[in-house]
């Protein structure tokens, strides 16, 4: 296959894992029939971005160009692309293709097809090296991969929902949580407060563990109804086996078995932070109560899309702090000390 | 209350966590109007056995008598019992009550009642001293905590059941393990060897993993299409992401993860043994397949009634080993050493 056309668009990208985001040129593939170009608006960061900036999960190939939060506009559309056409407000998210023909693609949960092509990071099948993700001008996508953005959201705030809003969307839908439930959020950082903002809308009964005391307020205001300290001992045993669900969005090194201990019989605790160490887990929490202990990664594309209609029915966004691209690795370091409420996301009219 | 009329009955208890298993003499109440008295015909030897007279759950108090696969007959009944009568074969397996009204108890899931009553090691309410298990010439339960046996199964074979059985039974017919189902048993023990039946049984294609090559033929014949030795790494990658279903009834410390890898998406690997040490996961094995890790205990008394109904119908029980009552503490050894195909029974008679 010889390599397609291609043009340039300007980006923001890293040269190797000590240095700093900059300025830079980037080639793209000018759209073939099945593809949609978008001029980039809003891209949410998120912290995975951070991860793969500095090589932390190790497979980063370099120049890399993070973002996978991305909404913006149809510039152009291949001949043969039926769903979208140009001036379109339009998603993508952290997948831009799969193999198309596994029991996971034919179900529509291309996130866990051995194939997936993430936004940034993988191998790009048409011009052979990694892809380069939604810190650009640019982009272009095949329309299978496009989602369609709701007209009455803010598109900065809405950009979230395509990474932190997925991640947290479909682990309480794929564990049907409604009213009657009472689900406990972990953590409020970019998906916590997502986790919070859904399970509210779904009906639940939702309480909030931070172990910042300072956040019970925004957590309220988010849509929790009751907020625990997580290091306070005495309200955690006053929550012991009452808990449907429970979403843990932490990240960093944690002990799940205080969570596990929580939930009712039957209970669910999920997984959507990946912790680096293995997650010890006592044997009793789950055995005593024939609990389950899973993880959960984004949405497939058409759950994508559900999500995005459902945030649109119910004016569903990000709270986010709107930054120009040349304050993103200052981002990072304020996204380093949890100095962000609850995303960042870059306005792309200020990479000019 | 005070405390109820007792008779004497032979038994083989312990005075301390380091001495052997010997002859006792230990009291038991007369039946109440709502008690069944039982000759305990045959007793099956359960690794919990072990952990409970050598106190290495740190809660057994002494003289401990342990047993909790009880197969006797109904030599008394209280005045109020309405579902057994003088003679009929019984069974009693790891309870004996629980509190009756708590959700758990309403939803027949006594094993998860908070006040359930274990056969030996919990407080006995009647006598306010820890419950006595079943290597004893007689015990007295409570009717609705005594099962049926069917009249078909060979009564020491069938002892098992109500522990071994009823332990690996709840979580295949919880997850509803059935035809179509590719499912892994861990382990070739007493719990393994009852799985793999079940499992068979259930429609299931059998896959059994052992760390010993030397059980392949005995596996087969108790029912696995298939055999793994799990040290084998390449048979191991051979099945990655293909299994439904892996019911993992290894009690000793072992790598979870490279059973978790086993699974395909949204499969679920269940622990019924209990490794002392926390177990550690890797949130990716869970996260990039949605796979989940639970851990299940015994069944609930319609479950255990539901279960012996099953092998009575399928003409399934234990393979197992006879001993007499004074080979009890040489039983304990071999067994440490899995010297035993696959569950001793005591031969009650013999306690003379």
């Amino acid at each position: 296959m010889s390599k397609p056309v291609c043009y340039s668009t300007k980006a923001f990208a890293t040269p190797s894992a000590t240095s700093p985001l900059s300025a830079a040129v980037i080639e793209r593939r000018v759209p073939t029939a099945t593809d949609v170009q978008i001029q980039i608006l809003y891209c949410g960061v998120c912290h995975s971005d951070l991860h793969f900036a500095r090589n932390e999960w190790h497979f980063t190939q370099y120049p890399a160009v993070p973002g996978h939060e991305i909404v913006g506009r149809v510039t152009a559309v291949g001949s043969g692309v039926k769903k979208f056409k140009v001036g379109d407000t339009v998603g993508v998210g952290c997948l831009v293709d799969s193999c198309r023909t596994c029991p996971e693609c034919r179900s529509g949960l291309e996130q866990f097809c051995g194939g997936m092509v993430m936004t940034y990071g993988s191998m790009d099948k048409h011009l052979n090296r990694p892809t380069l993700g939604g810190y650009a001008q640019s982009i272009v996508v095949t329309e299978d991969f496009v989602l369609r953005m709701p007209a009455n959201l803010d598109l900065a705030a809405a950009a979230p929902l395509l990474c932190a809003g997925i991640t947290t969307y479909s682990p309480l839908r794929k564990w049907q949580v409604g009213p009657g439930h009472k689900v406990g959020i972990v953590g409020l950082g970019g998906l916590g407060h997502m986790g919070v903002k859904f399970a509210r809308a779904f009906g639940a009964r939702v309480v909030l563990f931070t172990t910042s005391p300072g956040k019970t307020a925004d957590a309220q205001r988010l849509g929790a109804h009751e907020v625990v300290v997580s290091k306070d001992a005495a309200a955690m045993a006053a929550h012991a086996g009452s808990f449907d669900f429970i979403l843990d969005t932490v990240s960093a090194n944690h002990d799940v078995n205080a969570y596990l201990n929580l939930l009712k019989r039957d209970g669910h605790l999920v997984l959507v932070g990946a912790p680096e160490q293995p997650v010890a887990v006592a044997p009793f929490s789950l055995i005593f109560a024939r609990r389950s202990f899973s993880g959960s990664l984004i949405g497939g594309l058409p759950e994508t899309q559900e999500m995005l209609d459902f945030c649109g029915r119910h004016g569903i966004t990000a709270d986010i702090e709107r930054i120009r691209m040349d304050q993103i690795n200052t981002a990072y370091e304020r996204m380093l000390k949890s100095d962000v409420k609850y995303r960042f996301v870059i306005d792309m009219a200020t990479l000019a």
